[in-house]
């Protein structure tokens, strides 16, 4: 592999904080490192790999001589500021919802279509690709070898989503509310509408005019698109509740092809990236408390669904800000440079 | 209506004390109260009715010329107790799972089949009422009115239960464990065998070999016995996540004829003991907390489902303790009182 100048934007938020530390951990050779934000951010240290480096404030000029950016900014700023990237040759991976469903764009999760990036791929040459939903992430990547073996014709899926999602004011959020509680003083709700400390809000993002939330329509639109096969139905309802790391979701599946419980757990023991934990007689399952620092995607409970001919029930867990975000960008990079598409 | 005498078994523990107090708020009429619990709370003395009452050691002997026993004490005692009542011509309503499958058992939600109980019912004449699980009853109550309009042909649920529902041990572990994590101690683990706080465990009492949960197969065989139709395909996914109290449920539904979100609404808000909170964009909608030492059922997040013709996506939310136990125990009392049963 040669080496890599690369940027992240969005460096002082909670998932680029995050991406510093995967990259550190990474296999990528980084040659250069240029870290951006905003002024609330802007001056702050960061260690990376034995050296120090300033959080910069964003200049799209300094983008310039770089090969890979990932951003994680948010919708507003990304909109604006990767075109600018991919303008001075910079590959952008980018992690908000600005560009996931613009036609061009790949929405790439590297286990179930990283492919798509490479010379006779469907998006090959592509200088902007974006990141899925922390959910979708985690969602397909089990998906994907269940689809692939018996075609999946419909899921319904509930989530249990951690307030890390919803960055670092919700982590402090919940913690306020949790020691209010216990020193018996009332709580306070700024990041979310209700208090969310021994709670659950079925509402994350926004709600438009059929009922169904933001979140909700990028588990079902960024699904097709990744899949890329849109005869496959999805119905989403999420969820959040009191937990700091790691998203769970209930995963009902509807297949063409006949799957037992043994064949799924077979099929997704096999997937890289994916780790099988289920063992009920020994309380062996995925948790939140399971996935929070890891990269992988954790599944379990994986029965057949008797209500149906051919279904199937699986409990999934992932680090949100991990392998729904972080590792999930950084992988895309690692495949890139291991294919040599730059 | 005329006067009761009423017993209550298993007065000291959560929902028994709920017991007491629902029985206090209701409109049956109360001449004699005699409440049974273990050596753990006989003793204890409790208020009901601006009289202060005893808790006695259970005696079965004592049983003899109560009207009504309601049972709280587990399913062992009950299978033990129940018959010992109902030998002595007590009506016994029973909140454990012992009697809710047994042919010849009427298992009553009165809002959906109360009517099993009159003369004309299936069960006229039953002297062993059993009352069921308590994710089972608030799904019930919003599936028999869709059920009655549209038939349901399947039902899709993952749900979101409050430690309560495993007694006040339960309660007890999270506030530890809670005030463990502000206090920067090591949490434990009794009652669950992972950590509760923030976190979330699919695991809702015990295996069996077809890797799904007691409760679980609760949620599908109840509904089936409440609605009497074998024909309602259910499926099941039961997870515990750090709420004090009110269960929640994401439950999708396919029906045989066509229901718009509209039209389900309508239904849903004439139904007795439903509430309907679904104004998303007044962040409106159902939570454990909004449900918390209610008697009704909170019904919100009604959508169309686009993944089938005709498909639903409800969120569902009761107090656990309340009408998913003492609240639903007491209105067959008074179901029964008011139809002059017994």
């Amino acid at each position: 592999m040669k080496e890599y100048r690369v940027g992240i934007v969005g460096a002082g938020g909670a998932v680029g904080l995050e991406m510093i530390k995967v990259l550190e951990n990474s296999s990528l050779p980084v040659t250069e490192l240029r870290l951006f934000a905003t002024a609330r951010s802007a001056g702050r240290r960061v260690s990376f790999r034995g050296e120090e480096y300033v959080i910069e404030l964003t200049d799209p000029e300094r983008f310039a001589g770089l090969d890979f950016a990932l951003f994680s900014a948010g919708g507003g700023p990304s909109r604006q500021l990767a075109p600018e990237a991919v303008e001075r040759g910079v590959v952008v991976i980018d992690n908000s919802s600005a560009w996931r469903m613009e036609p061009g764009v790949p929405l790439v999760v590297p286990e179930v279509n990283g492919d798509v990036l490479t010379e006779k791929g469907a998006y090959a040459g592509a200088k902007l690709i974006a990141n899925p939903n922390c959910s979708t992430i985690q969602m397909v990547m089990v998906l994907k070898p269940i689809h692939d073996t018996a075609r999946i014709k419909r899921v319904v899926v509930s989530t249990y989503q951690a307030v890390s999602g919803s960055g670092h004011k919700a982590v402090v959020e919940l913690e306020e509310q949790i020691r209010a509680y216990v020193e018996g003083r009332e709580t306070e709700n700024k990041v979310y509408p209700h208090r969310i400390a021994f709670n659950a809000l079925p509402h994350i993002d926004k709600f438009d005019e059929t009922g169904y939330t933001a979140e909700e329509w990028k588990m079902i639109r960024e699904t097709q698109k990744i899949l890329d096969d849109e005869t496959v139905q999805v119905t989403a309802t999420t969820v959040r509740v009191p937990v700091f790391r790691g998203h769970s979701e209930s995963i009902n599946i509807e297949t063409e092809k006949k799957l037992t419980a043994g064949e799924a757990k077979k099929i997704l023991a096999e997937t890289p990236g994916v780790v099988v934990l289920d063992e009920p007689s020994a309380n062996l399952y995925p948790m939140p408390i399971t996935a929070a620092g890891r990269d992988e995607v954790f599944v379990g409970r994986i029965r057949e669904d008797f209500s149906v001919p051919n279904g199937l029930n699986l409990w999934v867990v992932a680090d949100n800000l991990l392998k729904g975000a972080a590792t999930n960008a950084v992988q895309i990079a690692v495949y890139m440079a291991e294919k040599n598409l730059l």
